[in-house]
């Protein structure tokens, strides 16, 4: 009897993960993926700790049930907040982004002056900040959060003037204070890459921890992978709330169409 | 035995409907009011309406279990979706903010080109634009959802270029299809309100529903009310999550800083 096809469950508040989706696709083409999106209960990034943890706990037992064997939380406001819980209560292995991410800004760093952007929550929880010290005790740390950045992406007003004055409204303090390396920590922010980098130049790193979970994802699942083709691997998506808009919105952070959105109810 | 104070319930999504709750102190300052901010699932635009139906009828039996004898649904997105629903299962007088709005509109404007402008749920709803029929057949209607004045207006930022720019982005159709009155069909929009008149121009009416759901009420509580002095009004109010963040963000809408702030859970 063959082995049931190995999952990776993917979570997020909403569409933001799907940045985190994207490069697990591209970087491991042989795997199979289920996204949950809890657009019911989006955003989390304004929410308490304790109001995170139990919607990541319920999103987490959702995915479990659907038979995924690792759990990527791509949603940096639940990594901060109910990463520890997660992991002690799940029984398979659990990946935050903001551990990835405080690592690739440590390995980045050249002046030690890293700085951070994300929700109100993610900031507030001063996770990348711990997570930073961890790794470099010395780091010099700025932070600030950046709420204007999710609905620019969601609009798509990516380019141009606003997002640009958007952004050196919010950067010009990181340029002062000499930061060489900048953590993207909203998995909705490298939408704005090429806008964030115009205002930060090109000599400033910009982490973008998308791309670091999928390195983490990529090493575990080196051994446990069977090798198969590319398009044995399967992907479903699932949202608590409003399917067509996840769809419709989802091709600007996929760069594909999606055919299929499943409604599910985590309550 | 006195009478018990009467009360007015206020209700929101979040902080938006404290614009209301503002007018409802100033024309009618001897009436109590229990406010209740579902912070805990903010923001309903982006929801479906199921969701957004279940929700407003959790938060109006609370308030109800609190006392209030009159309801105000202070979310244009509650309103739109659950009103029939709320007056046909609820024993007080429940009012929206969509048809004292559209009425306000209808009453203003002269040429009968009327804007709408509100989160993309309020907009998809089709609500203004059916009560604006409902009281002028013939008005000519244009609308767009303007997802980033929300944002805008919680970060404080409702003057200068910024705002500026991405008030002209949304609202140059509304000035080449010559409405001469506008609609602001979502609580936290009159705070920008002078940013959008900058745009629109002077000549152009801005609808602020918070005013026009007071006239409302100040209506039905006219015989209701006892006489009494201002400083008998008491206030309370009631987040489902982060009450200091509510706290905080409050003053900007309301213009004085509140004392307490209450957790309630009404999941």
């Amino acid at each position: 009897m063959s082995e049931p096809p190995f999952a990776v469950g993917v979570f997020d508040s909403g569409v933001g993960g799907l940045t985190v989706l994207k490069q697990l696709m591209v970087q491991i083409p042989s795997v199979s993926t289920v996204y949950l999106g809890d657009t019911a209960r989006v955003p989390y990034g304004t929410k308490s700790a304790d109001t995170v943890i139990r919607y990541a706990i319920a999103c987490a037992r959702l995915l479990i049930e659907r038979g995924v064997q690792l759990l990527v939380v791509a949603c940096n406001t639940a990594s901060a907040f109910a990463l520890d819980h997660l992991k002690k209560t799940l029984s398979i292995p659990v990946i935050g982004v903001i551990e990835p991410g405080a690592r690739a800004a440590v390995s980045a760093t050249q002046n030690g002056i890293i700085g951070i952007i994300g929700t109100a929550g993610t900031i507030r929880s001063g996770a990348y900040q711990d997570a930073i010290h961890a790794f470099r005790p010395s780091a010099e740390i700025i932070s600030r959060p950046c709420p204007l950045f999710v609905p620019l992406a969601e609009e798509g007003w990516i380019d141009g003037e606003i997002p640009r004055a958007i952004a050196k409204t919010y950067l010009d303090d990181f340029k002062d204070a000499g930061v060489d390396t900048l953590v993207l920590g909203c998995t909705h922010y490298p939408l704005l890459k090429s806008v964030i980098e115009s205002v930060m130049g090109k000599t400033v790193a910009l982490i973008d921890s998308a791309e670091a979970v999928t390195q983490v994802v990529s090493e575990i699942l080196t051994d446990r992978l069977p090798v198969r083709k590319r398009d044995a691997a399967r992907h479903r998506y699932l949202v608590t709330d409003a399917p067509d808009s996840f769809r419709e919105i989802s091709e600007r952070f996929l760069g594909h169409a999606i055919d299929e959105v499943d409604w599910v109810d985590v309550a």
